[in-house]
């Protein structure tokens, strides 16, 4: 078997090849070339142009992460076969309820130095922090993270709203992991009542702005806003003024409205000065970066290729080019 | 019904008279008067002198928090019932998984500024974080505080070991909180497992320095600790050279060796500079300081109020003067 590894991914090669057994040559690419076929078995990238994607010659495009919205899906070789990955649902919910505590606890409220007078005021002070619990949190979209973070935020006595394109719960799910379902169509009603508002689903036509200045304004005083999911699912000139009027009272935002880009000059992650707001928690789309998620991934990566070559079914494939 | 609320808690007379109905005077008293009888049908007071408690003449002394040390049981008059009241676990626990979760993410080695720059490179680079997720946790002490870790631990897929007098679960409690319970006497077998040590037993003679170099040197290395209890029961010296060296990874403080005295000089709040080292969250002992929680206790002691009048059995009786 010849796999590519193209981008991002390809310092990870030596994992794979550690994980595959002998019989498999992986090759590191930093890039697809410019011209001419791409041709192997599997080839894993996180972004296939539509120039690349015609050239594609394998029967497995693997993406090595969950999102494929770089993917020139509509230009791929009619056979080529698209998997992604999950796993990244564990520290994404971790993440998040991270700064659903953070939010509570306001640890900046407090001296960062404990000396002798700093001690003395803050203990005589005694100022008050928040509670998550009793809080609600709307989660918009409940795939594998929303579930994730439904399950954490309810062990924290949290009142959880799962809001979802059909507004019931996937059947596949033996218990009720959220208090509520409401239909994405109802969403009016859900966020004057949620303190927290996570945003976790899909980018798509039917997502793209779906959080908008009346959406925001609608939202409860001091709310928190956390996006894991695409910067665009929030409109960016409306969530950079509800936080700098305190409208909005905080936003911790993993994903953002610009990226870098290789041989172009650096980018701000917004045309608005959004990530410089001091009532902002900017990262720089790092959630779901643990060496157990890739662990997590490339052993699943390497099953899929096990698979193939073994004839038997693909798990998580999302497409399949005709 | 008679009620004073005496000291620190006066300020919330008012807080108790909208929970109680009519027919009750609630009256508040900066201090006890300085001779003659205490009379009332309830006492509510987190400090009560010898000289105070031979001068109640009341039913019930309900303590507005946990802690019972500063009340002279020995000389309250024969009848005379103590109740305290929790509540306080909700927002510890809270403060406890939030440090678990900072501890993992590492937010801090990311810029704390996302202009181009910051972002160009902090997205070339990735820089992975950690999971709690599969991580171990010792608790020492399994009362209500160390049960509402647990709870909170579980659902983030963390291996909880409840470290206890007896090693045995309470046996009021329905469903196992823990997935492991270990008697203190085996805590030398548990350390090694504790990527986090949360300190949340009460302090007296037993327990008082537990947690010294020994005990320390034994976690596993870049391990969390965490102390809610009391400062002492983990010895001071040793804490800082471990935290000093690397040794321990990391220290969530909530709780000092030297707290500030009305009338005499400030103090550092450790006698090593403790609270100045890069690797330890220094907290002014505000981990349970919520609105809520106020809300939540005095909800508790008006239900004990409403006991009382109705015969009923009160609800955490921590003592019955003979």
């Amino acid at each position: 078997m010849h796999i590519q590894i193209v981008g991002l991914h390809a310092p990870h090669a030596p994992r794979l090849r550690a994980l595959l057994g002998p019989g498999h040559e992986v090759e590191a690419l930093q890039a697809f070339p410019e011209a001419g076929a791409i041709a192997a078995d599997v080839v894993i990238a996180n972004s296939v142009s539509d120039s690349e994607a015609a050239r594609l010659r394998c029967r497995l495009l693997q993406v090595p992460g969950a999102g494929s919205e770089q993917i020139a899906m509509q230009s791929l070789p009619a056979g080529t076969t698209v998997c992604n990955v999950h796993g990244h649902e564990v520290p994404i919910a971790e993440f998040v309820l991270h700064a659903i505590l953070e939010h509570s606890l306001r640890l900046w409220q407090y001296p960062q130095t404990l000396d002798a007078d700093a001690w003395a005021q803050a203990y005589a002070q005694r100022a008050p922090h928040d509670e998550a619990h009793g809080k609600t949190v709307a989660i918009l979209g409940f795939g594998h993270i929303g579930q994730e973070i439904a399950r954490r935020a309810r062990a924290f006595g949290m009142h959880v709203i799962a809001v979802t394109r059909s507004g019931r719960q996937a059947p596949a799910l033996a218990e009720p992991l959220a208090h509520e379902f409401v239909a994405v169509s109802a969403l009016d009603e859900v966020l004057p009542r949620a303190q927290v508002l996570v945003v976790c689903c899909p980018l798509d036509d039917s997502t793209r702005g779906l959080i908008g200045a009346r959406q925001l304004a609608l939202l409860p005083a001091q709310a928190l806003l956390v996006n894991v999911a695409r910067a665009e699912v929030v409109d960016e000139p409306a969530l950079y003024e509800a936080l700098r009027d305190g409208r909005l009272g905080r936003a911790v935002l993993d994903v953002w409205y610009q990226y870098p880009k290789k041989g172009q000059p650096p980018v701000a992650p917004s045309r608005w000065p959004l990530h410089a707001l001091p009532n902002v928690r900017a990262t720089p789309h790092i959630s779901a970066i643990t060496p157990a998620l890739l662990e997590r991934r490339y052993r699943f990566m390497a099953d899929n290729i096990a698979r193939l070559r073994q004839g038997e079914p693909l798990r998580n494939v999302i497409h399949t080019a005709r």
